[in-house]
């Protein structure tokens, strides 16, 4: 492909992705359309042998590879799942090959040994089964789509499983407001198809949508690629409904944009991550569907500052906010060894080549041609300033799909790369890059690959390193350091994947003492038996 | 004003208010210009008598109209205030002029009987005094810009006043994110002026600005006309500074959009009305200043089902969705009682006259073509589906502020007219309106009137009804009534003004007895004396 002229813009705004249909996905997944992404292995675990890498060694247990001591749960006998058949017929599952696959996270870092999965279908089942757990002292692993990062959808130790997979029905759609009821148990893409249908979109989107339950998104707080444009589930959740330690049912599916009645509850269940309650149904509020929709996949100029190109996808930024305005619905960024990765593991091609950077841009708006005219301004402005080098632009659903899914599947593309350190780091927008070169330098030929990219709209940083396989030595060189180094920048340990098993002792470096023992105080409020996915969350006592 | 025509549209859109200049607004507070509004008399009481009704009677002791008894805290000593002197030099305030003043809210509605008034200007200050009065069990009101709705801000009995007002440095703002960072008493609209100078707006946006303090919006998660666009202070609020009840100080500053390291404490603070925390200092996300900003102000035809109009105003409301899309950033409604307070007791008059209901509905956006165009669009729709009678657009700020202080004005204008019992109500956008006809042939000529406006696009309802003075037996006819009529939809009994002292008994009609308990837990469990913000936010147990 050509560098572009500024000319070819006014022509070609409109112009589709320009190498041929279905080049830019290969492999057996198949086309790799965004939506739906259902052809997307993602996450591999949940899909079948197929999507590992040959070879992949079995999962270390959690008990033996982390320090970690069990807590004095009960331990499950056969009288409660006697208990537990009662209340939920046939959906009591000890089948060892089932229970393989939910104590391990997708991305096989982390390994419980439950001994049974609880397969719930109604908000009244949840509460019979934590009253019982209460009573008896025994702790309880809430899993949604198990497609977490931090390895907190798993338990630890012998945990008892509580899916939210059967609890999937829709309750509810208000097609003038847009509101969303539904069971915690819905996948999250599914959700999405429904309000498409009627006029309007989900107001989070992942590339675990294929998979993840939406349930899991709140007690997450997932970020995602919509963030940028409609905010946080803080703010697009209008009510949940939530199971508490003890059984008891905390009701509060409302579907008022606005309720200053008292403190706002659901607030507290919102990104605890399973530690405070059981999201068992959700209240949200759908944002109207674009009537136009347009992406733009940018390679950027290498520059010659700090960290070469860095400053030229901050300049694409700022233009791109100045001439999109409220158009603007994502800005993602990826550095040339992530296009690598993703080209080497999934057979993905790129149609831009030969940048440091690479930057998606997405519009999402009202008016076909207005929404065009602003594009068409953004990149002549872009071009002419000297920041790109190349790129194209999509308006076509499969198109727009297609360049997505260079984007979305980056981490799917890591994971086949061999182990993954994974760090999920918010931080100042100047600085949000350089400690990706920063760590190649430290880590050298210890590391296969450091690559960065993420949501820069938001200042989020997806920072990964991958190994042949885990090593202490390795880890140790780079923890603490990311973390100290974040820390020294004011930025964030988990800016949205949360802390979950692996990161719940860094959350010193983002947050003070005081804040710790309050929440800590939280928990002993709402869970004074610490049986709600116990070991997550907040750290160890010292 | 002659009805539009379609074809006068396509040329007139930046059509400015037809009156002529200073015609809409008149009366000794001048211009009445959006902003600033520091020329509006709001609230009337912190501007001296001369906006009070002539021969305002004395309001009465919080203590002596309501059932209310006083807990068992401290009284200020002596040595107290020789403590305070010490913290504060100079800013203990005992006079009782001045004390009258902070003793009584805005509304005129309750008064307490606080002898001392405390003016720190750090965090520090507000830590001692809040160590000093856990100790000595000595109950605290804090104030921002006593601007509350529902009597939150001033003491019920001899509470200690702690005010922020001067707490008021702006502590940094990040001009390409648009963070600011402020002390808590700063003014909203010193605030919107400082930001807009950078080229960024405020995320909220209310008719108080001018008195209104950020650290009181953040603590009452106040709403207002920004709602619609921006959200909602739990997405734009992205940190807090908060003192807590026995002075410990919990630092949570952050500038970063997403930050997923425990539970998010700040939301514990958003909307608890002081009754958790002193907010002492605020970050929030301003947004990008629109490059366009129109404002239509459209009369509606009066149509022939249950509340006539009503339907049309609903109409309306879908066309704006679909043609504005994503520069719609208000709409707002009022009925023709509304119109005419607003004309008789401030003197201004309306561009458009002789609809059951007006709407205005601003655009804010990035291009002044497109959006004239998708105004334009709609404003053609909107006559050709025979849904409008009249109406005037204005895109010049001061004409656009005169059309907006039609609406925001509403509350003053309904403050002269005598008692005002005031209703925030969140409700299913079908039956918004359906209440205040309903009211009016319940009431008959008890009442003087009984208006409805509000956030149509938020579905918040301001229902308010005035009479010469309070009367407990007109009370009994609006009370439990409007909260049983809300409760029956599901809707919210405080959509946005928060519960305080007048609205807490009534929290039963929106959330159920274990929220209520939960709600309980955490005061204990943040406040466990109770000297922050008694006799507020939750009832007095049975």
């Amino acid at each position: 492909m050509l560098p572009w002229r500024v000319s070819r813009w006014a022509m070609q705004l409109s112009l589709q992705v320009a190498c041929p249909p279905g080049a830019l996905v290969a492999g057996k997944s198949g086309a790799g359309a965004r939506s739906p992404s259902m052809l997307v292995p993602w996450p591999p675990s949940l899909r079948g042998s197929s999507s590992l890498p040959t070879g992949a060694p079995e999962v270390a247990l959690t008990a033996e590879r982390y320090p970690v001591q069990r807590l004095p749960f009960s331990e499950v006998t056969e009288e409660d799942l006697a208990a537990f058949e009662h209340m939920l017929p046939g959906r009591v599952i000890t089948d060892p090959e089932v229970l393989a696959a939910v104590n391990v996270d997708w991305l096989r870092s982390v390994r419980g040994c439950s001994r049974v999965l609880l397969r719930p279908r109604t908000t009244e089942e949840v509460s019979r089964i934590l009253r019982h757990c209460h009573q008896r002292n025994l702790a309880v692993s809430p899993q949604g789509g198990n497609t977490g990062m931090v390895g907190g959808s798993v338990p630890v130790f012998d945990e008892i499983i509580l899916s939210t997979a059967l609890m999937n029905r829709i309750l509810s759609f208000h097609d003038v407001s847009g509101t969303l009821v539904c069971q915690a148990g819905c996948v999250l893409e599914q959700l999405g198809r429904h309000v498409e249908e009627r006029g309007f979109i989900m107001p989070l989107d992942l590339g675990a949508k294929g998979s993840c339950h939406i349930g899991g998104n709140v007690a997450t707080n997932a970020g995602g690629l919509r963030f940028l444009r409609y905010g946080s589930l803080r703010g697009t959740v209008l009510g949940l409904e939530v199971v508490l330690a003890d059984g008891s049912v905390l009701s509060g599916l409302s579907s008022l944009r606005k309720d200053n009645t008292g403190y706002d509850l659901k607030q507290l269940f919102i990104g605890s991550e399973g530690t405070l309650g059981v999201v068992t149904a959700v209240s949200i509020a759908c944002v109207p569907r674009p009537q136009a929709v347009n992406v733009a996949f940018l390679g950027l100029m290498p520059g010659h500052a700090g960290c070469p190109g860095f400053q030229e996808v901050l300049q694409t930024f700022r233009f791109c906010k100045a001439q999109l305005g409220e158009i603007l619905s994502a800005f993602e960024f990826l550095d040339a060894e992530c296009m690598q990765l993703v080209g080497r593991h999934l057979g993905l091609s790129c149609p831009v080549r030969g940048s440091p950077f690479y930057v998606l841009v997405e519009t999402a708006g009202s008016s076909v041609a207005h929404d065009s005219e602003k594009l068409t301004a953004f990149l002549e402005q872009a071009l002419s300033s000297g920041l790109l080098t190349d790129g194209t632009v999509a308006t076509e659903q499969r198109r727009v799909q297609a360049l997505w899914a260079l984007r979305e599947r980056i981490t799917e593309a890591l994971s086949r790369d061999g182990y993954v350190y994974k760090y999920d780091l918010s931080l100042p927008l100047e600085q949000l890059y350089h400690l990706v070169p920063d760590l190649r330098a430290r880590l050298g030929p210890r590391a296969r690959h450091v690559v960065g990219y993420g949501h820069l709209g938001d200042g989020n940083l997806h920072l990964n390193v991958t190994a042949e396989a885990y090593s202490a030595e390795l880890c140790a060189a780079l923890e603490p350091y990311v973390y100290e180094w974040t820390a020294a920048r004011r930025g964030s340990v988990s800016a949205e994947h949360g802390l979950g098993f692996r990161k719940k002792d860094v959350i010193g470096y983002s947050k003070p003492p005081a804040a710790l023992e309050l929440m800590r105080q939280l928990k002993g409020l709402l869970d004074p038996k610490g049986i709600l996915n116990p070991y997550k969350t907040l750290p160890t006592r010292a």
